[in-house]
């Protein structure tokens, strides 16, 4: 099964694609996708959801995992956010996918095994269980196959967090 | 000219058809998108952004004006909307229309001339502009006709409000 994971974001988002089959896991590709603020607002909306259509069409996940907001003390920049993530899940929900959401604290929790991991070591860990030479970079990308790997772990215990 | 309004929103979102010409216009049509709370969040965006689409290929208006949200004290719902009017100012992009947008404030004070004017007297004001033999049900219809009156009156008055 293949796994698109995306860290949700307005001038950056993070997307990995995750494969996956009975206890192993291999990260086939992962990266970002990138508007920049000089860009009007609507064009930047509709260059992610463009953007991640193609990611869709090339990559074809079967599955999309996505992290959940953390909204800071800044609500107006959280909800330009929740902007640019309705379109990213527009871009999942259009391509007939189930999404499913997991919380900064379920991540670390299932990357880690610890709720207060910093992100350093999430990072280190991605890098551990993907086998991969280098820590994934940006951060984006690496938080990326972070929700992507904790789809994967709650698939294998069988838990449901499918976006409602 | 033709002015799409929208009172955007999850639950419900306004939509109001707007025809001006000099000094004059005239309501084309107004109405409601609703989705329910039993759908699934995904669904409620594809839903919200496929009737939108429909609004647009139908009557096929020339500019969008768009309300900006109102954030209350309940910081999760203002997000789970700026979900909901991501994917609405999407619609409008990926249909190639130029997005305004408007105030609460700016709204009253291009109806009424007021700031701080109650709902019930902008709803008024909205019939009698229109010539309308009653007031626009429900509300969110009458805030979407509201916010397009409020795009065609900077309009004749040269003011700028691009969505950038």
């Amino acid at each position: 099964m293949r796994i698109l994971g995306i860290d949700p974001g307005l001038a950056i988002v993070g997307y990995s694609i995750l494969d996956v089959e009975g206890n192993r896991m291999k990260a086939a590709n992962y990266g970002v996708i990138e508007t920049a603020s000089t860009m009007d607002f609507p064009d930047r909306l509709k260059f992610l959801y463009e953007e991640l259509n193609l990611i869709i069409k090339k990559y074809k996940p079967d599955e999309v995992a996505i992290e959940e907001l953390f909204f800071n003390k800044n609500v107006k920049t959280a909800i330009k956010v929740g902007h640019a993530r309705g379109v990213e899940i527009l871009s999942a929900s259009m391509n007939g996918l189930e999404i499913y959401e997991y919380t900064p604290l379920q991540i670390k929790n299932a990357i880690t095994g610890y709720g207060r991991a910093e992100k350093n070591q999430i990072q280190e860990m991605v890098k551990i269980l993907l086998n991969l030479s280098e820590i994934p970079k940006p951060d984006d990308a690496a938080d990326a196959l972070a929700v992507a790997i904790t789809h994967f772990h709650s698939l294998k215990h069988k838990e449901e967090f499918i976006l409602r």
